[in-house]
């Protein structure tokens, strides 16, 4: 169940869970070093069941898979893997790694791709969403609806990573499909 | 200088660095795990004297940033940033931790900003660039001029992190606009 969202609420998580905003505060130090005053970060934890994760990837539509994967394997020097058929995805993928992150070109697979009608409207391609993981996804799910968030399928997907996957309708999103993974 | 590219270079590369490949395979291993086999990464290590790092962001231009942190903060709960107004680069921005990375939710600040015309084009908001970390941004400029792709300045500039950053031609990454920051 979902806890209420009451002010006492937050105050308790915050006590249980002392360590948890500092920390997340020292791993990421260096970029945030250019802030001009740790007032940037308020206090208020959100008070939710659920937590959002790290950002698993970002996902690159392009009309060209080999020439893609040449870009960032030759040109700009990733790691780059082979050529992935994912047929119950509808997609091509390929994994770039980036060290803390990952970007995956996506090239429509059948006549039935979910990025087909993408790349129609973005002929040389685009970024098409992002991937970040949550740690309970059924209880993200019962939250997001009670917050208006529309979800683009009534229970999660498995995703090309093998792990349920919801998407966050763009609209509510500020023009980013937002997909979210069990992780 | 920039090394030629001849396999006896590689080697020498491979040689001095016998530990690069793996470490990097280490860690991301759990996100690798699912491929079918380690068959997927080739073991050609690019040839050139700059690396590509980390996954700095993701900007994302939004039409309305207090609902677009409100989003992040309340509904995704995520470790959020105060407005940061950066008026040397046209620009407000809110900074979501994502722990491993961050998003960069950007707003126009001014009449020249650099995001304004995209806004337009993308009236509900969207995903503006991604920014990739190098170790060397004279070299990363020298090598990917020789490899055609376009590079939207002469010089680096002073990037909102106060480093020194390129754009690469969106036309020359598959409809992604890559911003290079020297890390």
């Amino acid at each position: 169940g979902i806890i209420s969202y009451q002010n006492t609420t937050v105050l308790t998580l915050k006590q249980r869970m002392p360590q948890r905003l500092p920390n997340r505060l020292q791993a990421s130090a260096p970029t945030i070093r250019t802030l001009s005053s740790s007032k940037s970060f308020p206090q208020n934890i959100p008070s939710c069941l659920w937590k959002l994760g790290r950002l698993n990837h970002v996902a690159i539509a392009v009309p060209d898979l080999e020439k893609a994967q040449s870009l960032y394997k030759d040109v700009l020097g990733a790691q780059v893997s082979e050529t992935v058929a994912l047929p119950e995805h509808g997609v091509y993928t390929v994994f770039v790694e980036l060290g803390n992150t990952k970007l995956e070109l996506l090239h429509p697979l059948g006549e039935k791709s979910p990025i087909a009608s993408f790349l129609q409207k973005n002929k040389t391609g685009g970024m098409h969403h992002i991937c970040i993981e949550v740690d309970d996804i059924k209880a993200a799910m019962t939250e997001l609806k009670k917050k208006k968030i529309r979800i683009l399928s009534e229970e999660p997907k498995i995703g090309a990573h093998g792990k349920p996957v919801i998407f966050l309708h763009p609209k509510d999103c500020h023009g980013v499909l937002v997909e979210l993974e069990q992780a």
